[in-house]
């Protein structure tokens, strides 16, 4: 434990064994300008051959340093935009202009990274040089044609911690976000929250909850019905939320997290939903007031940060509504510090007003 | 005594068992947003609740470290914006939305300010938790009605120390204020200054001073007369300008120095000025040409902190036409080491050119 | 060797003893506003006194700090904007106002540069308070009526280093000029490089070089001819590209480097040539030409900076093919390092393609 630093923002949890999303599939054309990327504040640059294939390695030319992604890509290879040193995508150098004799040496590579698409989204493992032990995250519902899905990409000041605590918190919707899906009010209703935390996820689920105040809630479900709700975290960087509302709704907003550095946060939302209501006059209804619900948490997440920055501490005083971002910090911090999962399986349930 | 570092501000003084001006009465309305305001560095959150009290408090929700100053005021409660924990004037947690229970523990309590509002300003003891041993500061002519009082509030990037040496100097307004109320020339007048020091202020009285140059004093004495002049400084945050110029003419120009932070200081002025002429006329003619001269002085104490951060110190070299600001650095040392009042009484007369 | 501190800057051999150029002539006149220039980091007052003579000072005030660039000349004194402190071209204190008695003693005078003017350049030795052993460069075409000289002013956001190797690298023109003055091609030729290594200069003469492809080339040299090239660097701040085509045809393209900071580099450009074209032609291409390059050389020399800050270190891989760039290097740290000229002369000859 460091000591605290005012004007410095205290150090998060790196969990680097992991796959992260740093680009969706459309944005990495083949042949095209590379991509910059930054993860866990260190740049990447991303490229696609003309072979289709995508690839991924530190942003920096081992030459003369300069970010490779101010290159362009030639046939398969990376091409430095300085003096046209060319790489490929295992970091290989395959070409120094103007030299006579074998480009290719140990001193003269660049480190890579393992990448993998899936359903739309390009992730990257976290290490370079390393060799993933799992899959990336495949999202349930995000390839079923009765669910209309929509994705979206937002970034926040905050870090990954912090914002996944923001997606997943139920307490602050009626302050923060008061009047646009729940509010503050002298009739509140007690339900329960059951948790369970695996190693691998921590999930809970709300009993007893009525239907959420507000437009959304009145639009997607005008005759009321029984409502369920799960808030859900995967490690290292999925945050969802599952709502069903009566038999004919389900919405689950899945968001997958990319620390852009330690307190900057990238969200590739994928948000999946089932209704009877025509998607025509839904999308119109619900994106604009997602949004307005993000700019909300990117305003407080941004005041949380630079709140810390100045203290160079982050003090939090959780009490036992906080249900699912303590959880979430032990785990990463567990997975940070190389610990072992335990296999064992935690639950609690929790009285709470909303 | 620390090792300077080049590019880095050198430390200054905090004198902490004091009181400061944090807002003017008329900015705080009861029920209304709450302002965050900076002291050395750390943020406040100040509000008045619905009962007309001020209160102030340590700007860091306890919870989540968001500032309260983004939230809003409930009642007499300030309520954090991102959870709605809501705090009285005393700093205890008085309610937690969504928790069953007690929500005021030790741990959810907020650091508060003792605050002591007078004289259309609001004060507040730098030290949070503490109780005052003294009074503010009373302005002497503010409340008479024969004064004509004017405030103003400004900025200046400089320490307190270096504003209020600035605004009790006399050699530099024949330079940076060249023409506006003193001039250099080759028929300088030989006069007399008479300083005192005590434990709590240190005053200096000129004897033999000509009528000031320029458009000012021609206007506030067209007939000449008598010239007497204090500048004064009191512990640890009052700059004291008085001038009498004939029997009627009196001028009190007192400054009330907030250190936003080590090297931003606020200015709340507080101007008090009885003479002959009409104040209809007196006022246009004034104020523009005092915040001329301010804005001189700003551009100098910008100059002259960035070049102390430059160098990573500040190399005074004084002489004994320095007159009192070597006395308020030596003062405001004595009292942020936690030194003890002597009693003693300093006192020197210099001969000098103005 | 400092370990690399991501974020920071890597440090740079800074060569003290030495001339470097500060302003041109003409923008120091007579009695004007002096000015403030800043040599690795410290900032310089600069300032010619009403009898013509250019003076240098380390800009601070001693009584306050303030730079003494924000004054201004008094005959041939350089004023405090402050308080009118008056400083004579060797630094001593010559005037204090309304102080009686004599205003220089130790503690108030200012350290001074030696200054030295020719050829329309205003040099200034690098170490305050010393004399210089050498001469300030001088430059070969410079005077001569024969050639058209064509002075400019350019910065870069790069160490001396990085500038000095940019300007005189031959690789990077056929891909970050890609067009302008070479190309990338599948036929490339083959030439020799002659490298001449002495304490004080490295050479590299280029044989058998083409005349380069693009249109700068084939207006200066619409005939052909045989090429002579020579990149050459006087220590520690002089990089000259010497090109001749044909009998008739001579540029040198001198530029003395000013590490405004460590990682900041001022560039005076002394370009002279000789050609049978008339003047009155080449420059309204050449000029444009020559910023377009300059620009994109500004570009990437910012990216590698940037980088290198980012990852905290410089970390070069050099080949064969980076001629004079690691000389350079060499050569400043030397003498940076107070390392004595040794003597030796060290030469090899290098095949490269271009």
């Amino acid at each position: 434990m460091q000591a605290p630093v005012p004007g410095q923002l205290p150090p998060v949890p790196r969990v680097l064994s992991a796959w992260y999303v740093l680009a969706e599939t459309h944005e990495l054309r083949a042949g095209a300008k590379p991509l910059r990327r930054s993860l866990y504040g260190d740049p990447i640059a991303l490229w696609r051959g003309e072979d289709g294939v995508a690839a991924a390695v530190v942003d920096r030319c081992p030459h003369r340093d300069v970010p490779l992604s101010f290159g362009q890509v030639r046939g398969n290879h990376l091409q430095c935009g300085y003096h046209g040193w060319e790489f490929d995508g295992q970091g290989a150098c395959k070409r120094i202009p103007s030299l006579l004799g074998e480009a290719d040496r140990p001193g003269r590579r660049v480190a890579r990274f393992e990448v993998r698409e899936q359903q739309g989204l390009v992730w990257v493992w976290a290490t370079p040089g390393a060799e993933p032990d799992v899959d990336p995250h495949r999202f349930l519902y995000a390839d079923k044609p009765e669910y209309m899905t929509v994705r979206m990409q937002l970034q926040a000041d905050g870090s990954l911690h912090s914002v996944a605590e923001n997606a997943l918190d139920v307490p602050h919707t009626a302050f923060l976000h008061g009047g646009l899906f729940r509010k503050d009010s002298a009739t509140r209703n007690r339900i329960q929250a059951s948790l369970r935390r695996t190693t691998e996820m921590v999930e809970c689920e709300y009993i007893g909850e009525p239907r959420p105040e507000g437009l959304v809630a009145r639009l997607l479900s005008p005759s009321g019905g029984l409502v369920t709700h799960f808030d859900r975290f995967v490690m290292p960087c999925i945050a969802e939320v599952e709502y069903g509302m009566g038999t004919e709704n389900h919405f689950v907003n899945a968001v997958a997290l990319t620390p852009v550095d330690d307190h900057v946060t990238r969200l590739y939302s994928v948000s999946s939903l089932r209704t009877r209501l025509p998607t025509l006059l839904v999308r119109p209804v619900v994106q604009p007031l997602a949004l307005r619900i993000f700019q909300q948490d990117a305003v407080v997440l941004k005041l949380q940060r630079d709140s810390m920055q100045h203290f160079g501490t982050a003090r939090y005083t959780s009490t036992e509504v906080d249900l699912v971002g303590p959880h979430i910090l032990r785990m990463l911090n567990r997975a940070a510090s190389g610990g072992q999962p335990s296999g064992e399986t935690y639950t609690t349930v929790v009285e709470l007003e909303v």
